[in-house]
């Protein structure tokens, strides 16, 4: 049995929900619906869900804030959740909503650096924490398990960076196509 | 003691050097430039030593193909590489030229999905190759520093995202502005 950890999370914007072993069909439900997760079974959930805590969060409340220094990620259980960026122009813009079985955070998780982007409830959330210390923990009491969570916590980050890669590849040619016929 | 695993690679553009554990001063030297592999001690980088194997690439010949399947990471030892990407257009460009202590191929090491870019030497080469069989060969034999190299691997991809999604969102940000401007 794991030693409950409490991650820091911002004490106004989240409401325990109770420890993941208490939303144990949420949790199962969620982690079919991920890419990242579906591979666990029923076993493997009930491990991992000692290493969670579940959270409400209310619309229009922010889960994450850009530039802030916490180092937990977060499984959607219910709920949609829009992700903000601040531009060098000063504003913010919405670069994605994401919906239930998404992951969010996890390159804090990882790497310990500020959050990059903010993510705000669009709707009544409710979100499993995983936090760094928890993985960690994990590690070290569940060493299998840990290593295939962090396995497949690497595979989604390294599966964002080719889509990001390709994107940002395909928009530098059409940036230079663009100048190219204009001269 | 580790069974040495010899990686799949394409036979013609490698000539095998010999393995990790001859090439240990080399090895300890990119460690130590690689802000991935930096915080491993003498003895973690001998154990690491036995999972990788050192190859020669000749000036010209390719190191990693895009498209190609296969699932090692090289680190360079010596010499100069360029990474090479096809875009829509049809033609070849070159994204970037990366020297010793870093590590390229990671991406698939990590996700086992083909190969994102060429990477082609610019220089004669000398590289270890870590492959995907070893990580998990690392990870059953030496736990701990299986999870270690697996959580650094995983802050490296972590990493590149930040920057990559940082200058698509930016690019992404200009290419709007420069709309507004024209109309």
């Amino acid at each position: 049995m794991a030693t409950p950890i409490q991650p820091t999370i911002p004490p106004n914007d989240y409401q325990l929900a109770g420890a993941g072993g208490e939303f144990l069909s949420e949790l199962r439900g969620q982690f079919g619906e991920s890419p990242l997760l579906r591979m666990f079974d029923d076993a493997a959930i009930e491990i991992l869900a000692d290493y969670m805590q579940v959270y409400r969060v209310p619309a229009g409340k922010t889960l994450l804030r850009e530039g802030e220094k916490s180092d937990f990620a977060l499984l959607i259980l219910s709920g949609a959740v829009n992700v903000m960026k601040s531009h060098a122009d000063g504003g913010q813009h919405q670069i994605a909503t994401v919906l239930p079985g998404r992951l969010i955070g996890e390159m804090s998780l990882i790497d310990g650096e500020p959050r990059f982007a903010s993510c705000v409830a669009a709707t009544n959330a409710l979100v499993a924490v995983l936090a760094r210390r928890s993985v960690l923990a994990l590690l070290d009491e569940h060493p299998k398990l840990g290593s295939l969570l962090l396995m497949r916590l690497t595979a989604l980050v390294s599966n964002r960076l080719r889509q990001t890669s390709a994107k940002l590849v395909d928009l530098m040619a059409s940036a230079q196509a663009d100048k190219a016929a204009a001269h």
